[in-house]
């Protein structure tokens, strides 16, 4: 297999566009030049309706998880409560983040089973300073009714966190829309940027409650929010200049297919990959509820019976395709399919005709087709 | 002026060569992938001898800051002494560091004077957990002796800490020998890598003395040592993956050049550069002594009488050639040229030539061709 022609679809980091590959090859640049402030601002002035937000948006040098801890290490104190919820790998990995600047309020769900909106009520009105929820869980393949839960904190007048790292610019998400106070991305998901920048939104309303000072002298909302608000846009600490000089021109490709057309291809492709499951016979591991959807930019679907994670997916990386398995808990039991960014047709067509090879060698079916012919159905109505 | 025709002799960000930006445009790869963690490896069996370490050494996505930030937060707990000696910018930002996690003991100079080291041995004595230093002070162009310090750490049974940002792979810089024991680097220096990662080499003396847990979630030594050395090699958050493609390139560039080699070839250049100086009548800013020397990968020189920021900075990089200016409390006052990396003796001899020609306009001197000189005999003796 050659690396350099192998279908990357996992729910990131994603494939990433010729343009923006070569971008990165520009010559490098003084981070405290005129020109790198030309790029910061550009980048932040598309980033807002990206988020769909008025709010001030910063770009951290780091992986989406410096952006999650930023949020908490800028507005939690040691005796701050912080309600965490939880029912993925990553809602887990607030509560660990809100344990290490405070105290956390875990609100537990199964892996993949919706939020019970009453037992997150419940935390929050126990005078909780904020609410820290994922929105798009990419262990599971599950969207989170961030809507509902931040109307639970607006009641409360608790802060409201939401990590939509693998969610904004894929799934609908509506961070002013939906009160959300201080919303994170990462440049490796729907942006379709190589891993190493956090996006984080930042309300006026968070701003004001911030900590005097971050508990974290890196992750520091305030700082980075300072700087980017110089007379020329700057970074408090030494940017990844050639990641900016990425998200640039990424952020230029989605603006030229349009914000919202993007998320309404995204949706069209995922819906591709539940319907060929469905013809595959293979179920898909989230419960949705009304508030609570499949995932439009990661499908968490179960292993089928008999066949191992090895079979599986690596008989499709012997293939050329790669695609993730579960983490931690189920581990073996799942795997998943991302849909986001640059994301094509073709794509998604080549990743199910590799999964019924394998299907069909492993006697699951009788023969291959179904899945491509449902997908197809899908994405070219 | 073409930005993609410009020559950057700031020190850090540095040009970065072709075929280490041919190397970021390779296609996205999995992070959790054994192509990925065959990359880690390579690296840090690389990094090794560039620390002169026989040390565990972690590569973290982040500005060299996250590195300080780390060192700080894993191992210095509320009440914790960490003493943080300073005569510039970056030795400040240990003060910050240290006051933000435990209790700084700054122990300040002028910037861009030596170290008193019974100051420092005054202050460690007095019960400190760690002592911090640059060795490199980047702001003032002078290294600083670490050697010494560390005897003074190890005296006293404190961890010793060195910001080696500016300084690794460029000054003559032996973590082992000197005992240091949490080293840092940045991507963006004396390795010729865009900026986005910090080099961390850990001692297990420093490891045996860490918190139970680190102070920051995301600047986590603890927890980065423990992904690197699972049976494939891994970061615990998603790395710039991008940016190590790059980082590996660059270490076989340094390899097959020598890490000896390229260190004389700085030593040099960096020669050259104040020869250079001295023939215009330029004074060189920091004040050096039998442990304190001027710096081999940055030189600040004192503005010329009468002769502004904006002139000499301001006209160079309108003839192509950015250099940085004062930072600070010295902002306007000196200009510093870069030597580190892939720098050549071509790109030298351009600095030194615009330079002049800024000079000969300001009438600072009669004609141009001293400084060429005297540097081309110090290049190519």
């Amino acid at each position: 297999m050659d690396i350099e022609d192998t279908l990357l679809m996992i729910p990131g980091p994603v494939k990433v566009a010729p343009r923006v590959l070569r971008a990165m090859s520009r010559p490098m640049i003084s981070h405290r030049s005129g020109d790198f402030s030309a790029i910061y601002s550009d980048c932040c002035a598309l980033l807002k309706p990206f988020f769909e937000t008025a709010n001030d948006v910063v770009v951290m040098t780091g992986s989406g998880t410096v952006g999650m801890d930023a949020a908490v290490a800028s507005t939690i104190g040691h005796d701050d409560k912080i309600v965490t919820i939880s029912n993925g790998k990553f809602g887990e990995r607030f509560t660990e983040i809100g344990e290490r600047y405070g105290r956390a309020i875990p609100v537990k769900f199964d892996w993949g089973t919706p939020f019970d909106l009453d037992k997150v009520e419940a935390a929050v009105e126990d005078g909780a300073k904020a609410v820290a929820m994922v929105h798009n869980e990419t262990s599971v393949g599950l969207t989170n009714p961030a809507k509902e839960v931040g109307e639970i904190a607006r009641k409360h007048d608790a802060l409201f966190i939401v990590d939509g790292i693998s969610s904004i610019g894929g799934n609908d998400f509506q961070t002013d829309e939906w009160g959300i106070d201080i919303a994170i991305t990462g440049s490796q998901k729907a942006l379709a940027v190589p891993p190493g920048l956090a996006v984080v939104a930042v309300s006026k309303r968070a701003e004001e409650r911030f900590l005097s000072q971050s508990r974290s002298y890196y992750a520091d909302l305030r700082a980075h929010l300072k700087s980017a608000r110089k007379s020329q846009a700057q970074t408090p600490f030494t940017p990844a200049v050639s990641l900016f000089f990425a998200l640039q021109e990424a952020l230029h490709m989605a603006e030229e297919e349009g914000f919202a057309a993007r998320r309404a291809r995204t949706a069209q492709q995922a819906e591709s990959v539940r319907v060929a499951a469905k013809a595959l016979g293979i179920e898909l591991f989230p419960k949705v509820n009304q508030h609570s959807h499949y995932s439009n930019t990661v499908t968490a679907m179960k292993m089928p019976q008999g066949v191992s994670d090895d079979k599986l997916r690596g008989g499709m990386k012997k293939r050329g395709v790669v695609v993730s398995g579960g983490q931690d808990l189920i581990k073996g039991k799942i795997f998943r399919i991302g849909t986001m960014g640059m994301c094509s047709s073709g794509d998604i067509l080549r990743t199910i005709q590799t999964l019924e090879l394998i299907l069909a060698q492993e006697g699951k079916i009788a023969s291959c087709g179904a899945g491509v012919e449902a997908a197809s159905r899908v994405l070219y109505k």
